[in-house]
């Protein structure tokens, strides 16, 4: 029988020895206490709008590139500051810019319409002359893909799939293939240009923008979101019989630039080598100010970290990245891993708010063991906030995927996104669509299961598959 | 006593002489049969809303002195004559034209953020080059009536006065003066310009335009309208201090324009020289097909007439017209008050259907007898369709004003307007807003009321004060 000694010079061994990685412990009820306190202090707190209005009002729209990026990163460092984070810096993000130009199409003929319309990001321009064409019309993507050549060489595409409603936005992961991958298909089967149903559930006269991509070796053609009416327009016409259409768009691709991810931490107070990341992307679409995609991701977690940092340190460091050039791409997400890709054994776990600002309905993970007590704690502290114990299969906010993809554990702190795409990449996204008790609510989450995971000894694994 | 005969003979001059202009009679059973069958035929019409679609999908935006216009207007004689109205014609409505131009504006400081605003119907430009100024901010068009010139001098106003929604659209007559009046109180204190938030009651990017004026002798400035999220980030800023402003518009007076008023006849089998005037106007503001407004009330009156017209004409005609150059100042209305001047003894009564395609859930009279039997015997053929009886001082829609003041009574026939200024006068009045059974709804009642005073005896006065 082992000495009472030597049973607690092993405790002590795998508790304050992370390169151990064992499963997560439990909180003391100290910690939960402090958590509850936490949680309910959020409720209250105004932080988060408050950081929200200013970010969407003195910035406002912010895509890569733009006068705003540069504003939004010196506004990200200066909030972080004012806000009293342990270290604030910023890490060189670059990426390829690219510039709207003008944007105007119209029906033609039969019927002579002006419609909406917006360039997707990364698309090609038209030329200032416009092409014109022939509507080949898919009801699908899928479509698109089983066409014959002689359907679509020479005509304008148009792909009218109708995205559907869902509070998980499982329906986006179908319709955006229109969006990111049309152009290349029509491209590769001699389309001339190619104009989408806008990826979005509203109907409203603002197209959604978003970014495409072209696949290798194939002809770039231009690429543009109709709004949601004036895809309802084309339809009507279309039944009426052929339509000629014409399209103008001046985007172009423009020079190697760069951004930056603005980071503001929180210092462990006992293994301040070992990282929870939470965050949002900093950048926005150009159209609206971004205030739902992504500024209410900023808001939240920063605001949270904050909160936390009123109190005791916890034991780990809680790192807010604000990530550069999400939208275009993941450049920030990207530039982030490849920095500190060596250091993936002290990244302990994270979470993105990138979703918009509703209510949180359900908390998802990963972890070396299924049943972790501290799960069942979360899952008791989420509870008054209506948040229920999801699964351990946790997606992540994009900006997260590289750094799954290096195998840190992710939790999905999942909001309900049942409006998110009557907004996403719109001019609508502004700060009016942002419900401020919502936000607290988002607050209060973010708040619980950073503390929790930052307090908490042990680990949540690595490299898990799904 | 008097004979049976000479009874009888007293009973068919009051019946058979309208001139004695005395008080509408009652629908006999047969007439009550006849106009429950027309109502839940309605129901089940789909009639209206292939009307409004033809419209909108065939025509489109539809400003008078546009080609749009121009279109509609071939459009809308061609539909009355496919749709087998006894008499089509036109009568010419001249105008004072006006162009849109282009139309940018944005905060130059502190925080420059570029806004969306749509110049008002009739204002002048600021010029190629545009104005800038220190933004003069007045809660409401009353705070700038009584502001100092001093405040107002050189600036640019903004009037920030936020409308409510109300099913009776009664809170945009107190919100409209700012859009209508506020140029002229703005101009004649000194300022550069004046900026409006849009006098709607959405959430979108979507500004409101609308029809403004300029008082006799006051110099003329730009008027503008923001959208209201934009209106909301100019008040945002304003909280931090001096906010400074850049509005450029080329909108300018054109020449002097000739539409018509498109009129198609159903006409009466006993009195066909006595008229009931239905019809909604059938030109609309630029920026949407003017599904809303007024495409629902042009689809709703003449799919109410056809739908009569398909069995026993009623005794009186019912004429439906569809007013030219509403929005511009109610042209084709005075057009047509003028020319028929000296038939308003033969313009028995009327409505007009120009508050968007909500259900109608009250209707309101004028009549010589506030106790009308005819009355009772609508309100309980309108009861099933959700309808009651209101009162006896019913208004009536703009273009019905000038027949009015001639002395033509109306009837007001109360759509639920609770969404109608989300949509009034922007881009986003397009046919997906419009119920298609909520227009079937309206096409019932606009059935019962116009066979009721159409098949009924007698008159419903002259003149009417209250």
């Amino acid at each position: 029988m082992k000495s009472i000694i030597t049973q607690l010079f092993i405790a002590l061994v795998i508790v304050f020895s992370p390169a151990l990685v064992m499963a997560a412990g439990k909180l003391d009820q100290a910690d939960i206490e402090r958590a509850a306190e936490l949680r309910d202090k959020a409720l209250k707190s105004d932080l988060a709008y408050d950081i929200l209005e200013s970010l969407t009002t003195e910035v406002g729209p912010r895509m890569a590139g733009t006068e705003g990026d540069k504003r939004a990163v010196k506004w990200a460092k200066n909030k972080f500051k004012q806000l009293g984070f342990d270290k604030v810096w910023t890490e060189p993000v670059t990426f390829p810019s690219w510039d709207r130009g003008v944007e105007q199409a119209e029906i033609i003929s039969p019927f002579p319409q002006k419609v909406i319309v917006t360039a997707l990001g990364n698309s090609v321009g038209t030329g200032n002359e416009g092409v014109r064409g022939e509507i080949a019309h898919f009801k699908t993507f899928e479509d698109l893909q089983a066409a014959e050549r002689g359907a679509v060489g020479g005509k304008i595409v148009f792909i009218s799939h109708k995205m559907k409603k869902t509070r998980d936005g499982r329906s986006y992961g179908k319709a955006v293939a229109a969006r990111s991958r049309g152009a290349s298909v029509a491209g590769e089967k001699g389309a001339k240009a190619i104009v989408i149903r806008s990826i979005g559930t509203d109907h409203d006269r603002l197209p959604h923008t978003g970014n495409m991509g072209y696949a290798e070796g194939v002809r770039k053609i231009p690429a543009a979101a109709l709004s949601n009416p004036d895809a309802d327009l084309l339809l009507n016409q279309l039944k009426r019989g052929s339509v000629e259409f014409g399209l103008t768009l001046t985007s172009s691709p423009g020079e190697l630039l760069t951004t930056y991810n603005v980071i503001g931490e929180i210092t462990g107070r006992e293994s301040p080598e070992e990282v929870v990341v939470i965050g949002g992307h900093l950048d926005s679409w150009d159209l609206g100010t971004g205030a739902v995609d992504d500024g209410a991701g900023v808001a939240i977690t920063m605001a949270a970290a904050k909160l936390i940092s009123e109190g005791k340190r916890p034991r780990r460091t809680i790192r807010v990245v604000l990530w550069g050039n999400e939208e275009q791409g993941l450049w920030g997400a990207k530039a982030y891993a490849k920095a500190h890709k060596d250091e993936m054994d002290k990244h302990i776990t994270g979470a993105e708010s990138d979703f918009g600002a509703g209510l949180i309905w359900s908390f998802d993970w990963t972890s070396v063991n299924e049943n972790e007590p501290l799960i069942d704690q979360m899952a008791q502290l989420l509870k008054p906030l209506g948040v229920k114990k999801g699964n351990p299969k946790a997606t992540s906010g994009p900006d997260l995927w590289p750094l799954r993809g290096l195998g840190m554990s992710t939790f999905a702190l999942r909001q309900d996104g049942t409006d998110y795409f009557d907004l996403h990449h719109t001019a609508n996204d502004t700060l009016d669509k942002v419900n401020p008790e919502h936000l607290k609510q988002n607050v209060a989450v973010y708040s619980v299961f950073a503390y929790a995971v930052a307090e908490v000894t042990g680990d949540f694994g690595r490299g898990i598959k799904y």
